[in-house]
């Protein structure tokens, strides 16, 4: 008998205002997670084990809501889309396996971590049997069409990751290869959500290529927010290991704008600091960008990010769920998680 | 530029065997080669030079020699399983890249492995960027009966290493669980080859399943051997670092078997060096099986699953492509390598 999953923990405010956002596609969001779960379920009870831990890791689901919302404000939901949401939540969950085992993190939304709990070897399969499942389950649907587009996307995010690990420690990173890393490594996913929403739901062409620009910015912005927490973000809030990208020797738009503004003798300290060994080095790098205005610097890009976003629903009729992606672009930014 | 790639280093006694072999579609193979080259490379350079390297394990080909025989055996080739067959080459790359990691092995065909070279995060993520591009290539064809076949085969190939992983140091396997280890990680792939080759080709139903039985049989066969040979083998011939199985705590068929058969003291002694850390324990556990039946136990099983393998090749008309998968068939019970 399979033993009943916990309960997500999440923190009050946050999971009430990702409720509200949610809600227009609630019963389709259940569905979702039925689907996740008999897609993933096992005859080894080993692979069980592990697969109900990796549930636990389920958060915001904001994929399937991006794939279920847009394809709700382009015209009526369909199983396609149950099935296309439950496919880009898997792809997503893999690359959290997968990124855990790079990043060697111990906690992830207030769980130990995969590669934490079973060592290397079961994170990189269980992320190996989420991205195999992701594609059988695609290629359950009628048509190449959606399993070309999962292809061409995974594709894109592993090469953002090769191109981040390429430049780690690399501290003259330019903000151009920056954003091309977070484009590749997060915001291709969120855009072919809200393509594969909105031309499943049979919007025209012009329709669809805006509602993938909504996506690729949303995503854009999203991973920018991420970024920016993981410096001055609370981490009892955030729900994860922060500091990470300067122990991994992960520049950001906050470290690549210090870097280019500072007065020298900061970015002398900056340098020094990232390449040091020290146990408190992530709160003195954290302590010395903060009296900048390199944070505000990337806010102000993500904002500009949110702006385009909202831009392209103007080709939308005006309804319930156009009005939630208005809203979730703004939450993406103004998340505490 | 890109680079020249290294010519791939092989004895010559194997290379020969292996090229006659192939002839009979040696020209489809070098189209497989094109392909796979093609399908890998980025626009990121840093991309490129994994593949590259990557490419250099590309060595005995027998999932696409598996596919084009069958297809040729059962009918005409096309372009669909030029295509299938740099499908399953592909994502035989990916659980070798991944397998290395798992058991942190350092040589691969007469090359560093690319974990060993590049660090375990490079090998976690080019493992991924060659799954992905498996399936990216496979939804480029009409139908999705392949992406389905594929996917389902990657779920259970999946399944067959966590299941192994689990069962690492259980000193007390049984005979059962290690053929069902086998079937999933290895045979389950070549199967799918010859499954796919026949269907591809317009093969009836009942010949597709033969087909896919044959490649099962093989396959199992194959693994045997392997396990055999990481025990016996020489490391010079066989060209990758051996006695891991030992090392990893992975009980094989001929160490299943002493556990069952030998006297009772040698059994303890098997246990107590199986759970040592002694540097020399990979020759002791040799020196201990080697004297008694457990190796041709294992081989004459081996033996038994390349006869029922032979029998499935009963229903093909006479050809070339049909002696060629009978000598095959033996090859991979009599290889050095």
């Amino acid at each position: 008998m399979p033993e009943p999953r916990p309960a997500r923990p999440r923190s009050d405010a946050v999971a009430s205002a990702m409720d509200q956002l949610c809600q227009c596609v609630a019963a389709e969001l259940i569905q979702v997670e039925k689907m996740f779960d008999e897609e993933l379920r096992s005859e080894a009870a080993c692979v069980n084990i592990l697969v109900r831990h990796v549930s636990r890791f389920r958060g915001k689901m904001l994929r399937p809501l991006l794939l279920l919302l847009t394809g709700q404000a382009c015209g009526t939901l369909k199983r396609d889309h149950i099935v296309l949401a439950t496919v880009v939540e898997m792809v997503h969950m893999a690359t959290l396996v997968h990124d855990d085992v790079l990043d060697e993190a111990e906690l992830r939304r207030r769980g130990a971590t995969i590669n934490h709990l079973r060592g290397n070897e079961a994170a990189v399969l269980l992320g190996d049997y989420l991205i195999s499942h992701s594609f059988h389950l695609c290629s359950s649907l009628d048509s190449q069409f959606a399993s070309r587009i999962i292809g061409r996307t995974t594709n894109r995010v592993c090469e953002g990751e090769l191109l981040q690990i390429h430049n780690r420690n690399n501290l003259d990173l330019d903000e151009e290869t920056y954003i091309q890393i977070v484009t590749q490594k997060t915001a291709v996913l969120c855009a072919s959500c809200c393509l594969l929403g909105a031309q499943s739901a049979g919007a025209t062409d012009s329709v669809v290529d805006a509602m993938r620009l909504y996506g690729l910015s949303l995503g854009t912005a999203f991973q920018i927010q991420d970024d920016i927490l993981d410096i001055v973000g609370d981490q009892n809030t955030v729900g994860k290991t922060l500091g990470i990208d300067v122990q991994k020797g992960k520049l950001t738009l906050p470290m690549i704008h210090f870097m280019k503004t500072a007065p020298r003798e900061h970015r002398t300290l900056l340098r020094s600091l990232l390449l040091s060994r020290e146990a408190d080095k992530v709160e003195r790098i954290r302590n010395l960008i903060l009296p900048s205005d390199s944070v505000q610097y990337a806010a102000a890009h993500a904002r500009r990010l949110v702006d385009r976003a909202l831009h392209c629903l103007d080709s939308l009729a005006d309804a319930p769920a156009k009005s939630v992606l208005n809203q979730l672009a703004e939450f993406v930014i103004t998340r505490p998680m």
